[in-house]
């Protein structure tokens, strides 16, 4: 984070680059020669002068740049992996300076407490082979947790360790929990604490860990209090996930699903086919003659789902910008999960909101049957609940006009037109909405309870 | 805050537009024409990919502009003028509809409750005579209290008012210790609601109301814990100051010193002329024949500290360039401040390490013997502490041990070349400083004791 900084220039390895020019509310990216040795402009900061009778008003405009990276890597935590100690750092000549130095490398690394119960002696094994200077914290980062007074705790424990606020990031491991309760902390700690983030939940693999949020609940309310502050780097590992309980990997899965919606029919087809031996596998190869093919699809699946997701968020990262596909399946679920609260998982009410979205597009003629009856077989392959009875009409009508209010006016309502594309609308007609209602709740409602076990 | 708005470009004030270009270690307006209706480019956001055999590397470059206003305006408090509700709108259709809509105002304002003791019944007034629906919170906003725990009470009375986060800005009114508190608050809430300043102390005015800094105080470490956003507003009145104790308007003058020493040989000829004078009449007017004259100083002094001091914060916000010269009386300060704590007030640190530097300066042959006579006596005249024996060799040397650790391994020490003109050096030798402090304590060790009263 911080300055743009370009990998050196006679870097060995392969590498594109990409511009987001935005394409009918969405962002896509295309591909851009990369002119050796020009730097990428950044506009220069600007102040406009205006004088009226009254007095003088000075205009600051002032760019931001946030750099950071998001790496997915094989045997994070085997000790000759030097990833999640080194792999944030950007200049070649500051890592070669470093290795050079022999300094002792210094990280204060916070633990989800039920990873560490699993993960615990190799998270220790590979910081005291690699001769770190660590302190440890494995702390109950869940979501009744997820508050100030945690991360105030963290804070007291980082300020003892006297870290260097510039070279030395912290280290956050665990869930979308753990990741947005060390990224709040980091981000207030000097005014701003470069951290890293290792999620170690399908959520947070392909969500969580890669945008700037931060954040913990506060007066009853979720992620109230928080920050933009994007991690100095995330660092994926796939091994992490095969010891996730299973309803937790449907609960990542429709994340991916939401992108594959909005943005990528491949996506969508590959989940299709290959969703619910993902689920089975927990995105693991084995020593099957299948294995290397499940490889195959874990990693195609997450690195689509990842790319659509910083498509988005790169351009949009304080999200200034109101109208958003990402936020598909986010109007209706918080006050639906925060109703039922703890029954549904974070991904789940996700679901619910985006399968009565479907029959919204479905309605407004904007997907055809087949289309959405493909998409409904999807979600319930990956065991994902495509229903819940406290999703109410009224619960759905209120949630839109909360919309309205925090949106400028616009309900910038994120709809698929077909498979893996969606535009944003702000006209729906009521009349559409109950519809739509109707008709899901007379297809879906019988065949299931809220969770879906076909 | 936000994206880049561009005012009407039918307004009939006039406005220029000014671009920062870097000379010699310090930022200088250039002034650009206009060019009407041509949007100012901001960076696309980019993605690069890079692939190795471990795995793939994503790296995010995610430009974020931050826009803000720091108006100077008269009578801020009379109910007929609207700076204070809606001079942080830019957008004029914006405004306009704003006005037709008729809709009434809704504020979340604290005030600092000294300030309050003054001015509330004015403030309670102005927000009557417009009909605002407001809450008003008047905190005894102090060094001490500077803290979390009074973030967190602001935040629950803000999440009891129920404000909309995009179009109601948090008011803060007081100095800088409250305008740091209300602006961490704000800054948490929602990952960031809008807020403005209004400053109510000199050293406010000049300095803490401008930059993108907010804090508290955390563990016994002065502003340990904070965020950088700028307001998205400052409003800046010149008769709060009249109230003002007199020392706390010499605390101010340390920081106009500052910039006028560092870059702009005209602000300190003027406060060498008619700094004593702003010292007497408290930056105010008066019915004498001579009042004309006072307001124009006051106001040519002050408006020139604040340009000088944005074109340093607008290319640098989040301080990601090191090199910089506005850190010049805040090398030494910080730990002398905290040793002798309550004793001298922040600019009064800040004036006892600026001398030191002048004449580290002296004797690097960077400023004459008179010109540095002339800063001492201007320091003398404003009434600013010019020795303190707590400042010893000892700490000095400690400090600058600090900052080199905290700044990258050089010491970038801003020194003056000049009256007016500085730059920063990074090889003083430890011989120059002892000489330095050897001849600062045999000049004036002896008819200062701490404070000076010539
Ligand atoms: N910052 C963002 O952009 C963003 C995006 C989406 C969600 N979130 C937040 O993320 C949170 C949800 O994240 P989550 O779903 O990861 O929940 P979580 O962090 O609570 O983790 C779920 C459960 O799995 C356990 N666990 C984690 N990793 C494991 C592993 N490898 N093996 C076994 N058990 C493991 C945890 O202890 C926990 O009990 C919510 O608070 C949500 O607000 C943030
Ligand atoms: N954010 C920044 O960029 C920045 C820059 C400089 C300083 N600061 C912070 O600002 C604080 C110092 O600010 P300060 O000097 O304004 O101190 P302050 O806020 O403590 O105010 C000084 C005293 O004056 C009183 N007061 C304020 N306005 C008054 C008025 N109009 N009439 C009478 N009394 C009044 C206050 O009650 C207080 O007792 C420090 O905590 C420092 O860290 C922040
Ligand atoms: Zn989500
Ligand atoms: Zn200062």
């Amino acid at each position: 984070m911080g300055k743009v900084n370009r990998e050196d220039s006679d870097s060995k390895d392969e590498k594109t680059e990409y511009s987001l020019v935005r394409v009918k509310g969405t962002w896509k990216r295309q591909l851009k020669k990369v002119k050796k040795d020009t730097c990428d402009c950044v506009p220069a900061a600007k102040i406009y002068d205006s004088i009226t009778e009254k007095g003088i008003t000075w205009t600051v405009v002032s760019p931001v740049v946030f750099t950071y990276k998001v790496t997915e890597t094989q045997d994070l935590l085997d000790p000759v992996n030097d990833t999640l100690l080194l792999g944030h750092i950007t200049d070649q000549q500051q890592l070669e300076d470093f290795k050079k130095s022999n300094k002792p490398i210094k990280r204060f690394v916070v633990v989800d407490q039920e990873v560490y119960k699993i993960y615990g002696p190799k998270i220790t094994e590979y910081l005291e082979a690699n001769n770190v200077l660590y302190k440890l914290l494995a702390l109950p980062t869940t979501e009744e947790n997820k508050s100030m007074e945690m991360v105030l705790k963290i804070l007291e424990e980082v300020n003892n360790f006297c870290l260097d606020r510039r070279t030395e990031p912290i280290i956050a491991i665990g869930g979308g929990v753990c990741l947005d309760i060390v990224g709040l902390a980091a981000s207030l700690y000097r005014r701003c604490t470069p951290y890293i983030r290792v999620p170690t939940t399908l959520l947070s693999y392909v969500d969580a860990s890669m945008g700037a949020k931060t954040g913990v609940n506060f007066a009853n309310c979720k992620n109230k209090l928080g920050a933009y502050i994007p991690p100095t780097a995330a660092f994926l590992d796939l091994s992490f996930i095969q010891t996730l309980p299973r309803r937790h990997i449907s609960n990542g899965l429709a994340e991916m699903l939401k992108m594959a919606l909005m943005k990528h029919r491949g996506l969508f087809e590959l989940l299709e086919k290959h969703g619910r031996m993902l689920l089975d596998t927990k995105f693991q190869a084995d020593n099957s003659p299948y294995g290397c093919n499940r490889l195959q699809a874990a990693s195609q699946t997450t690195r689509i789902a990842i790319t659509t997701m910083l498509e988005e968020l790169a351009p949009n990262l304080w999200e200034d910008d109101l109208n958003r596909l990402v936020d598909f399946g986010h109007l209706i679920s918080p006050a639906l999960e925060m109703k039922v609260l703890p029954s549904l998982l974070h991904g789940e009410a996700v679901n619910i909101d985006m399968v009565y979205m479907v029959y919204v597009s479905k309605e407004s003629g904007l997907l055809t049957e087949e289309e959405k009856q493909r998409i409904i077989s999807c979600m319930v392959a990956l065991e994902l609940p495509v229903w819940h009875e406290e999703c109410t009409m009224e619960l759905i009508q209120r949630s839109l006009q909360d919309r309205l209010k925090h949106s400028g006016g616009l309900v910038r309502m994120p709809l698929p037109v077909g498979l893996g594309q969606a535009d944003i609308f702000n006209n729906t007609s009521c009349e559409i909405l109950h519809r739509a209602y109707k008709q899901w709740c007379n297809e879906l409602s019988i065949s299931t309870d809220g969770h879906c076990n076909p």
